[in-house]
């Protein structure tokens, strides 16, 4: 049973130790995949003796390098750590032997580990052995940090981030696809650590015939995302940038056309072609994010264009909107940014939640997670 | 000559006091028309001792209203106006005087008087008589709070803003047209509240015939602005609800139209029609404009649809952008702010200026300020 904060415990201040935890983990976010991002805060008499925090799948956990941190004298102290420590043997042995045996009082954890090898064995393993935990601390910004890690290790299936760029009036380009530039180059350099962030990018092959994007990181010492194009007749040229790059990540073409010669033109650049089950003439969306699921792909960044957009929202396949506005108008008919059936009518419209909204350079930042769940049957 | 801030001057203490002469002008926006919106604050030994505000025209201005409050210790105190004081005999004797047989010691002025009546010479005044007077200070905000007098006043032309309620994708209606509702209750009082402090509102034809609004002012105590209708053909029924409403305030249709018989109709019902001049088929805007101005209409609310916002934006008759952006998406083929031709390239998209951002219950409210000039010509 969880225990909850009570009159003896000053929230305020397991607040921000916990806020601590939080921004050290924070440092991992996108670097740590398959693995969740995790801080920890040891903490003694008020002071910080120990912080540390999840840097790379196979190198120690947070409360690891939080405990080395702390030479010694972790005894007695409160320890706050984002996600319930491990109870388990994976590449490294489980973090709650390692604090039973540095003797902590008290755990602080922000939530329970949603992965099924662990999902509350931890939190047991260290009341057992008389350890006091309260569960719960910041939860909700313990779980933003980690969605594309919540979602997968329960779904098996990639967290969507969908980001675009567009006017003030909805454009993502004028009517005759202009697009250089919507936004500022902050917001450019903000897409670049995305990207860095997300383990694949996904495009359309509508977007690769006309832009013949690299899809790489550009920004020193990020990480390049794999690549996902989805091109259903397999129309992306051997010459096209997303073959030919030099880069350590890897290219997905997804498809449903049956042509072993083009298949192994593709191949033999490096590329891996995904075959996919067919629907209405084209990829079958849904089926494809289960097979990237199951390629251990955790989080996606869908960069567009309009028609793969619209698809992945009429498939329900998009975790989460990253709108970035540029303040100016295109007016007119300019290129909008959903194709797609759309609502019928406006109580029909995907409702987003946990709106966020913040500048950047000149533009405009809002965030915010489609809800399906209240739309009609 | 102006006087700038000197080391002598405090101007954390000079702008503190301005801004309450600032929310004191506030609180006749909207309700000064055809007079600027004017706060006066008079300030001894650092304490405020007389406060006013204009609140109709016809009636005291602001700094007869703070004099009357000091009741006879203004003597030697310090003045802050948000607005030059006027030096001409209008409704009412000129405030400079009263500040001069007030024997005040020294004026804050906001913004010099764009009205060519002033312009400068209530300022002249005041020195002339042996005050001290500094200018500009907290100008950019003054300015703010009578841009519709300050263009009316200084090009005869109304402020037009554009209102818009959309989704996050940046559609106003589903495919079918709906728009029940985009946005919030609390978006929706605040369009009313925007509407009484507008001298009129302005609807395309197409609103009339799709909604039958009744474009009126319906938050308690608000003040119904004017109607303007663009209905190039005169096609508004003589049931319309612009025409038939129980409103103070007068509808204007403005056309090209020649049709006598459906003109007194219309006047019969208290309309006034405007013929216009013609451009391609249509009522020329510009031209519509400078009607509207010379009929004393200084501020415009621009609601819809699509094809007036449009034709506005192309004829950059839109001096201010006020978007309402719900958190939820339409997908799909919807309908957007704008026709009207457009942007060709992205770089000659419409830059806004002046941008802010705000919540207004879930909604996300985006304010801006269109910039032609740094277009190509």
């Amino acid at each position: 049973m969880a225990h909850y904060f009570t009159e003896s415990f000053d929230v305020a201040d397991i607040q921000q130790f916990m806020r601590r935890a939080l921004s050290l983990a924070r440092k991992g976010i996108g670097k740590t995949s398959p693995n969740p991002a995790v801080g920890c805060v040891i903490v003694r008499n008020g002071e910080i003796i120990g912080q540390g925090w999840h840097r790379r799948a196979g190198t120690p956990h947070a409360e690891v390098h939080a405990l080395r941190d702390a030479v010694g004298l972790a005894k007695g102290a409160d320890v706050y750590v984002t996600l319930e420590p491990c109870s388990h043997f994976g590449k490294t042995p489980p973090c709650a032997d390692a604090l039973i045996e540095a003797r902590v009082a008290r755990v602080y954890v922000g939530m329970v580990d949603p992965n099924p090898k662990v999902a509350g064995r931890g939190i047991e393993k260290l009341r057992a052995a008389g350890i006091e935990v309260t569960i719960g601390v910041l939860e909700k910004e313990c779980r933003v940090i980690n969605r594309p890690f919540i979602k997968h290790v329960t779904t098996t299936l990639p967290f969507v981030t969908l980001k675009s760029a567009m006017t003030l009036d909805g454009k993502t380009a004028t009517a005759s696809c202009d697009s250089r530039w919507v936004t500022g180059e902050a917001s450019r350099r903000l897409v670049h650590k995305l990207r860095g962030e997300s383990d694949a990018i996904m495009v359309g092959i509508g977007t690769v015939l006309a832009d013949d994007p690299q899809l790489t990181c550009r920004i020193r010492g990020g990480r390049d995302p794999q690549r996902v194009i989805i091109d259903s007749k397999l129309r992306t040229p051997l010459s096209a940038k997303v073959l030919t790059v030099d880069s350590g990540a890897r290219t997905f073409i997804a498809t449903i056309a049956d042509d072993p010669a083009k298949i192994r033109a593709i191949e033999a650049l490096g590329a891996e072609v995904l075959p996919c089950r067919e629907k209405n003439g084209r990829v079958d969306l849904p089926d494809l994010m289960a097979k990237l699921g199951g390629r251990g792909i955790q989080s996606i960044l869908l960069e567009g264009g309009a028609g793969l957009a619209g698809a992945m929202l009429d498939n329900q396949l998009i975790d989460r909107c990253l709108f970035f506005y540029a303040p100016k108008l295109v007016g007119g008919e300019g290129i909008g940014l959903f194709n797609g059936s759309g609502a019928g009518v406006m109580a029909d419209a995907v409702p987003l939640g946990n709106i966020a909204v913040r500048r950047c350079g000149a533009d405009i930042i809002v965030e915010g997670e489609p809800n399906y769940r209240c739309l009609p049957a």
